[in-house]
């Protein structure tokens, strides 16, 4: 059992209606309330609560992020993994996040606020459970069915895989080494699919972006047609990338949190072996077809 | 932990020469070996020993299939499970099959001989570990990444099923009821997908197709062309299920046993509630474009 | 010069409101006027005030087609050339058609009422003419970019064809010959892709039925969805020809006129040579990856 | 009649073999034959003799650009036309190129070398004109159907257009405009595309690059996949243009000849209304998703 997938990310906003506008008109993502001065979305295919919570606060940041987890037992056995880790833990009552029963909370060693739930309220995707259509119509901007994965930075990468390695059972599939062996980049994951968290060298407490899947390469168009016409700076892309495969842009929102929308990608097994990238390749590693890492990747986070 | 998803299919036929070559040729697999009258074969973006044994037989049919447990506690816990459910288990040591560690044998209610193994013989993907290409070029006929899930028959669909989910972990994703409630078809997971195994109404024992994988509906159009080109008898498609939402096409191998490619689908947490189809709706159910079963999608199977 | 393409095709409905209703939620035409019965409708990517009339009368049925000619002196030209062939022709005056300058019209040896003109009244792309973004958000139902081509019935297409190919200048690109060397169907093009206009044998003055162009075989699938999701007959599709290479849905509006989605194809220079089907092909003549004619594809039409 | 379409490209090489295994196995261009230190390519869609000529050169350059005209008087009638505008023209022989009949030769006045011919041998396609399969299978590298447009480089782009569209008839189908209202680029058509002929502000007599058509944007990813693959330098792509709404990619032969990938577009009539673009929204005029031309577009042509 343990971690499932994704289930969140919380980030903080100077402008909640200027970001709001943007993740429902742009996006495509639905509202499903607003609460204290924050603002939930979720994706047409998720059922639960919501997948980005926004936040008014004076400056761009990440209040955190939050994974599901499959059984209710899960909390209590990765609650005192993560002690045993030296990693204080904070028990976070049910109702004290909104669609969310009871939840572990701590700061991963790379300095991120992570929260670990399973009981969240189910909201119902926009398909419904009898007889339904296989898809839905009259959708607005991007309309990803669903939030995919998270990248974050931390100063020392390879102690900040560990934790999540060791202590909360993400399984290693792909890195990316120094000359030295030590790691760059590491892409992990729970879900069965190439990677739910990744981390890069940066700031401690970093988000580089999150990305939305779509189902095709075909929506990656729709997406970027989607983004410039709306005047949508986009950071790089359609391209694809070496690590995981995918098909990919990057783009901003009007606050400056980067977005990716990402579709592709393969399989793995638990017992999946992991692939290296060398320093050396780390063009292709990250932009498949321009071969080399644009400035803004490597600087910009939030 | 558990049952984790499809490991392979072995089917009986009539040719192995002819079974080979179209499986190799226009359906794109690796012949991995041949042993004992066999062929196994395997996808190029799998890493296991096989996905498909081919083994000569005067009549087409179906060995049995495999389904792959994440860790070696697993087949002690499933065991006892199963023998608890009345089930008979056998042993299968270390060896008896090519590429396989020790395993456990049972027949099903629904009259099918199935395997669970966790050991199995890394063959290796066709792209190396060491910063590889997001693709692999060069290959020939369909070449689908992975085989994806299998439906087969059963006299009692509802008893079979039970069989799946309450002692071997499956969650059910979808159902076909008829007017009085019963099921005339289950889907069921174990991977997060839609589906990894399905059941029919139909003969005990039976098998319906088995489905490889595309990464998109352009995939498809392109197993169309080549599927036609050669010459082998399209049963339905490419069209669309309303049931799991895949783009799909439906096909005869040469000796009659039916295939799938099969895109697309939603990703279920294993708490999703279960979408139910009522018999007035098999047509979108099954095939959303044409509406309405074929003959041969009801009445043929192997 | 001389013909340059099809400019419009004028059908007649006994519900007129429920034919709007389809031809604009379902296909996503846009609705230009209604005057004295009939309703005018263009696809968002065409500059001529319509491509299709719909026109009312008790029976489901066409008044005719009508196709554009590149310059104004093409009309006398042709003219002459028709009434040289024995085929009365008359001229219909600047006015008398809804947004169209003067034209000429005759029978076709068809039995197909045929207009030519040249001037047609531009009411403009959705696109702007200046810095326009390239594509069109907002659109419902299949919305194609623009009519594509037309095929009627005839008792003798080698006639029948005849008459488009000397007299009028169509060029044949395909034909299917029966075994004795008999033309069974003709695929003919002014606009240098595969047709224009086909004939195929049937009733004289027959429309077998009129095809929308859709941009790729994404837009085919998306077209697949939304005729399946509102209840749309689908004749045959998503499937691929072997005349034209094309991609395609068959299907009838909700009156009983057949409509078609097609995309792809060639580029035919005026000196192609013409690509011979013989009967023994005929089902991958038509249909390639079901490699038979359903029993509608040869008996219905309107 | 007149100008058909663009019939081929003589650039010069200073590497035959280096360039002529870029262009059949990464471009997958066909080999048709080598004379007299020049390689004849082809696409596989094509049928004419060729549509690209490598001629062994010290330096990187173009020969000149040929297009096909409709009829063998339009060679007349245009010979006239032009040597009435003051640019003298020249008769090329039949068979003083290779495949090519009589033709007409005369340097336009943005200098290039500009080439008519009528007759041209046809080698055909690899498709045959009796029950062709709708497509070719195992084809190396990128393998499009044929060669789409050409952009050249002059210093006065109007004067060099008026040559174009007065003398030649090409159809202005869209303008890129300074702040004063001289042209900065201009994209002109003969064969109902958007267009077969640009010219962007540069030195006179250069070539900036050519283009080969793909099918759809999954050609154009496949073309991204086999371009990073061989290691081909991407210029810029998979991305849109605002200007004729193309999907994209730019990147270089080994030698440093700009090749494009291109698909998509519209249909415009010859009495098309021109679409206008104003300088200050160039970015989008050219690459759309971007919003701003790389330094290259503008500097670097052979």
């Amino acid at each position: 059992m343990g971690v499932l997938r994704l289930a969140h990310v919380d980030i903080t906003v100077p402008d909640l209606d200027l970001s709001t506008a943007y993740y429902t008109e742009v996006m495509g993502l639905l509202e499903v309330t607003r609460a204290d001065g924050a603002v939930y979305l979720k994706c047409w295919d998720e059922e639960d609560h919501h997948s980005l919570r926004l936040r008014y606060a004076p400056r761009v940041g990440m209040d955190g992020f939050t994974f599901k987890v499959e059984a209710t037992d899960d909390l209590a056995d990765l609650e005192s993994r993560v002690e045993r880790f030296g990693v204080p833990v904070r028990r976070v009552s049910r109702g004290a996040e909104l669609g969310q029963g009871e939840a572990i909370r701590f700061e991963t060693p790379s300095g991120h606020v992570m929260t670990l739930a399973h009981e969240i309220e189910k909201v119902g995707r926009l398909t419904p459970k009898l007889n339904p259509a296989p898809f839905v119509s009259g959708l607005r901007g991007i309309a990803p069915p669903r939030m995919d994965h998270l990248l974050v930075t931390a100063e020392e990468v390879g102690e900040a895989s560990r934790f999540f390695i060791e202590v909360l059972g993400f399984r290693l599939t792909e890195q990316l080494l120094d000359g030295n062996g030590h790691q760059l980049g590491t892409w992990m994951e729970r879900s069965h699919s190439p990677h739910d968290l990744a981390i890069v060298t940066g700031a401690n407490g970093g988000l580089h972006h999150f990305a939305y899947w779509l189902d095709d390469w075909d929506a990656v168009r729709g997406a970027a047609d989607i983004l410039a016409y709306n005047g949508v700076q986009i950071d790089i892309g359609p391209t694809r990338h070496g690590v995981t495969r995918g098909n990919t842009i990057y783009f901003f929102d009007p606050l400056g949190t980067r977005n990716e929308v990402f579709t592709g990608g393969y399989s793995p097994d638990p017992d999946f072996n992991v692939i290296t990238w060398t320093e050396d390749h780390i063009g292709k590693a990250v932009f498949y077809y321009e071969d080399r890492l644009n400035e803004r990747f490597l600087k910009v986070h939030t």
